[in-house]
C-alpha cells in the first residue's frame, strides 16, 4: 500500500485529528512534521490535566481501525449502550441507542491523544512541541513558529495541513486572504465539568456504568460519562446569562440550592461540588463554518475547518472521518492539489450537516428525551428498524452507528422522518398504556405511508 | 447643545463614517483623536485615486444635515431621478425611483471624505495619518499603532470606536475574544470600474445625466453613475468564474467581443476599455455580520460592524445613520457604556435587514428591471403610493427616501408586499397594453385586499 512519494507535509496541531492524520500520511510514505502549540502532554503537566472524555462511535472507530489502533483503544473505552435519564426525583428511565450490542464508547481525550502521538512517532512522524504558529504566508508557503515562547523560526513548507482546532492559526491566515467565507457563532449556553468520584469502596457511584447519564431540564441539562478510574465526568450545559445561569449562581447557597432542586440524586454523589463549581471554568460552545478549506498548497481539516457543538458526540468522529476519507483519496494516487480540491468538495456538505445536527440534538437532549411522545417515537422507530432494516434507519443510528451514510444524507432523511412523524403523531390520541402490539401496528402503518408516498412520487 | 464631557475618544479610521462621527463627537464636547491607516488623501497620491462615486440618499443626507454640511455636499452631488435601462440593442427604458423630485445623488467618495476631514479638523479633531493599528487589547484599552510603517506606539485610550471598515483591525481583536459571533461571506460576483469619458466637445457622453444607468443582463450587469467632471463611472458586476466571467475573458478579442455582444452602446463610448479592463482590479464583494459590537469601552460602527454589498446603495447611508442615531443617544446624556449597549441593540436588527435587502436587490437590478411583470408592479406600486400615501410605501421608497422607517421595518413590510403581489400577479393574464386606467383599478383592488386582510387579522 505504501506509495513512492518523497514529499514532505507539515501539520499544525498534534491533537486527535492531527495525530491520526500524520499516521495515515506516514503510512503512505510522506515525511511528516507536526508543530504543536502545547507542551508534550505525555510528560504530564498542563496539557495532561484535560480530563474531558469523548464518545467514540462508528465513524471514529473506522478511522482508528484503518490506522491499526482500534484494538488498543478499545481497552481503555467504556461502552454506553443507551441513555439513562434522571428526573428531578432521581427516577431513572433507560433508552437504548440502537439495537442490542450497539454502543458509543467513553474514552479519555488525553489518553487517546497520547496513544495516537506514540503511534505517530513510531511511524517516523516528528512532533515539535511548545511550537506556536504565529503566521502563515499562504503564497510563499512559509510559517513563522515561536519555539518555547522565544525564538521565532521561519519554516518553508511544501504542503501545510492545519489540524489546529477551532481557533486555528492557519485559518486566521485564510481569513486575511480574499474571498474566504467564514462564520463563527456561539450558543447561549456554556459548559462546566464536574466529577462524581468513586464510592469509598472504590466502585462507580452510579450503578448504571454502561450508559450516558442525562439530567434533561428543559433549558439546560447535565450529562455524565464513565471513566476507567471509576469516576464519572459530569458536564453541566447551562446558559451564561438569565435565571438560572452561570452568572446567577453566585453564593455557595445558590449553587447548592440549584443542584438540590434540579439534580438532587447527583448532588448526593458530588462531595467536591462547591469547590469544582467555583474552580472549573465555564467554557463557551462555538460552531465554525468556512470555505474554501484549501488554498494552493494549504488545507484545513478537522475542527480548524468545521468546529461543532458537542451534542451529537460527533466532533472527533467527524474529524477521524476526515482523515479516513483523505487517506482513501491518497490511495487513489491523485496529485495533492487536486486531492485537496476533491476532499473539500466531498467533506464540506457533510461538515455542514453534522454542525446542524449537533445544534438540533441539544434541543433533543435537554428537552425531548423527557417527553412521552418523543420516547414513543423512539420506540416505534427502533421497531421499524428491526422490522424493515435498511428501509428505516433512525437518524441517531445513521449518524452514530453507520460509516457508510454521509452526514448530509442522514440530515436529509432525518428531516423526512420528522415530517412523517409530525403528521402521524398528530393523529394519535392518548398515548398512555401503549403496548408492544400497538407499537408493531404503528410501525407497519407508518411504513405503509412511506411506501404509498414513494410510489406516488 | 454642547455638553460638559471632558472625555476623550479614540477612533480608528478616518473614512466616511469615522470622519462624520468625529464631527458629532466633537460637537458634543469630546476630545477626538483618529488613527487612519492611509496617507492624507487631501495631499493627492494613493488615496486620492479612488474614483468610486456613491449614491447618497435620505438617511445619508439626514446625517450630513445634522452635522451641518449637507449644503456644501449638495454642490458636488448629481441627482439621479430614476433608472435608465439599456437593452442589448441600446434601447432605453426609464423608471423613476420615487415621486417627482425624489432622487438619489451621485457623489465622489473621496470628495466627500475630504470635505468631512476638513470639517472634522475645524471642530478640533486630530487625525493621525499613515497610522496603522496593529493590535488592540480590549481589556487594557490599549492600541499598538504603527506610525509611517516604522515605530510602534502604544496608546492608552479611554473609549475606542472602530470605524475602520469591512476589514477592521479592531474587529480582529473582538474575534480573539470569547463569545463573539462573526460572519463574512462573499458573493460569486466581483466588480470592475470602467470609465465613459466626456465627448470631444466636453459634454457627458450619454444624454440622460440625471439617472442611474443599468445594463441588466441576467447573471451580470453594468451600471453607470455621472460625475461632476462629465465622466460616467461604470461598474461591471460580473462572476469571477464560469462562462462568461472575469476569468473567461482573457484576450483583447474576448473582452471586446463580450462588450460588443452585451453592451454595444456603452462600448462605443469607452475608447479606453481594453486598457482599463486589464489594468483595473476585479474586486470582491463581502458581507460582514457580527455581534456584539460593543465590549466594555470599545465599539464597532459602520462597515466594521456591518459591511454590505453595494446593490441598494446603502452602505454609506447606513453608516451615516449609525452616526446620527449615536448622536441622538449622546443627546440624552447617557453614560457611554450604557449608550454603547443601547446603540448596538437598536442598530443590529437594522444592519442585518439592510444586508439582506442589499443582497436581494442584486437580483432585482441585474434581472428583474428588464422584466415586464416587474415593471408593471413598479407602476402599480407608484400609483398606490400616490393614491394612498402612508398606507402604501414601496420598499425602495422606504429604504431610500425615508429616514423614519427602520430598515428592519422596511424589510418586513417589503416581504408582506411581495406575498401580496405574488398572489395578485398570478391572477393577471396578458399584461400587454396596460392602460393608466387599468393601473388605477389594480391599485384600488390591491388596497382593498390589504384592508380586508387587515380587518380579518
Amino acid at each position: 500500500m505504501q506509495s513512492n512519494h518523497n514529499n514532505t507535509i507539515t501539520l499544525l496541531g498534534a491533537g486527535l485529528v492531527g495525530s491520526l492524520l500524520s499516521i495515515f500520511l506516514a503510512r503512505r510514505g510522506f515525511k511528516v512534521t507536526i508543530y504543536e502549540r502545547r507542551p508534550d502532554m505525555r510528560n504530564g503537566g498542563a496539557g495532561a490535566g484535560r480530563s474531558i472524555n469523548l464518545a467514540l462511535s462508528e465513524r471514529g472507530w473506522r478511522g482508528l481501525e484503518k490506522a491499526g489502533i482500534a484494538e488498543e483503544v478499545k481497552k481503555i473505552a467504556i461502552p454506553m449502550y443507551g441513555r439513562m435519564m434522571h428526573d428531578t426525583q432521581g427516577k431513572l428511565t433507560y433508552q437504548p441507542y440502537g439495537t442490542a450490542g450497539q454502543a458509543i464508547y467513553s474514552v479519555s481525550r488525553s489518553g487517546l491523544n497520547m496513544l495516537l502521538m506514540d503511534l505517530a512517532e513510531k511511524h517516523g512522524v516528528q512532533i515539535h512541541f511548545d511550537s506556536r504558529c504565529q503566521e502563515v504566508d499562504l503564497n510563499a508557503n512559509t510559517l513563522s513558529v515561536e519555539i518555547n515562547g522565544q525564538a521565532i523560526q521561519a519554516i518553508q513548507a511544501e504542503k501545510i495541513i492545519g489540524t489546529d482546532g477551532a481557533f486555528s492559526a492557519l485559518r486566521s491566515a485564510f481569513q486575511k486572504s480574499d474571498r474566504f467565507d467564514y462564520q463563527q457563532f456561539y450558543i447561549a449556553h456554556g459548559y462546566k465539568e464536574l466529577t462524581i468520584p468513586p464510592t469509598v469502596s472504590g466502585d462507580f457511584a452510579m450503578e448504571e456504568v454502561n450508559a450516558l447519564h442525562i439530567w434533561p431540564r428543559g433549558h439546560f441539562m447535565m450529562i455524565a460519562l464513565p471513566n476507567p478510574d471509576k469516576t464519572f465526568t459530569c458536564t453541566l450545559f447551562f446558559p451564561f446569562e438569565g435565571e438560572p445561569s452561570f452568572s446567577s449562581l453566585k453564593s455557595d447557597q445558590q449553587i447548592l440550592g440549584f443542584f438540590d432542586q434540579y439534580f438532587p440524586d447527583a448532588l448526593r454523589l458530588m462531595p467536591d461540588l462547591l469547590h469544582e463549581f467555583k474552580q472549573n471554568p465555564s467554557s463557551s460552545l462555538v460552531t465554525v463554518k468556512c470555505f474554501p478549506w484549501a488554498k494552493g498548497n494549504v488545507l484545513l481539516m478537522g475542527d480548524a475547518a468545521h468546529a461543532i457543538v458537542p451534542f451529537y458526540g460527533q466532533g472527533m468522529n467527524c474529524g477521524f472521518e476526515d482523515c479516513r476519507e483523505f487517506d482513501e483519496l491518497l490511495e487513489k494516487g491523485l496529485p495533492m492539489n487536486e486531492l485537496f480540491e476533491i476532499f473539500q468538495k466531498q467533506r464540506k456538505p457533510n461538515a455542514d450537516a453534522i454542525a446542524e445536527l449537533a445544534l438540533r440534538n441539544f434541543i433533543e437532549m435537554r428537552d425531548l428525551v423527557a417527553d412521552e411522545r418523543f420516547l414513543l417515537r423512539k420506540k416505534i422507530e427502533a421497531r421499524m428498524n428491526e422490522l424493515f432494516g435498511e428501509d428505516w434507519i433512525p437518524l441517531y443510528t445513521m449518524v452514530t452507528f453507520r460509516d457508510d451514510i454521509p452526514y448530509s444524507t442522514a440530515l436529509r432523511k432525518g428531516q423526512e422522518h420528522d415530517r412523517l412523524f409530525d403528521r402521524y403523531m398528530d393523529t394519535l390520541g392518548n398515548i398512555k398504556n401503549v403496548t408492544e402490539k400497538d407499537i408493531d401496528q404503528m410501525a407497519w402503518q407508518i411504513m405503509a405511508d412511506v411506501k404509498t408516498q414513494n410510489s406516488q412520487v
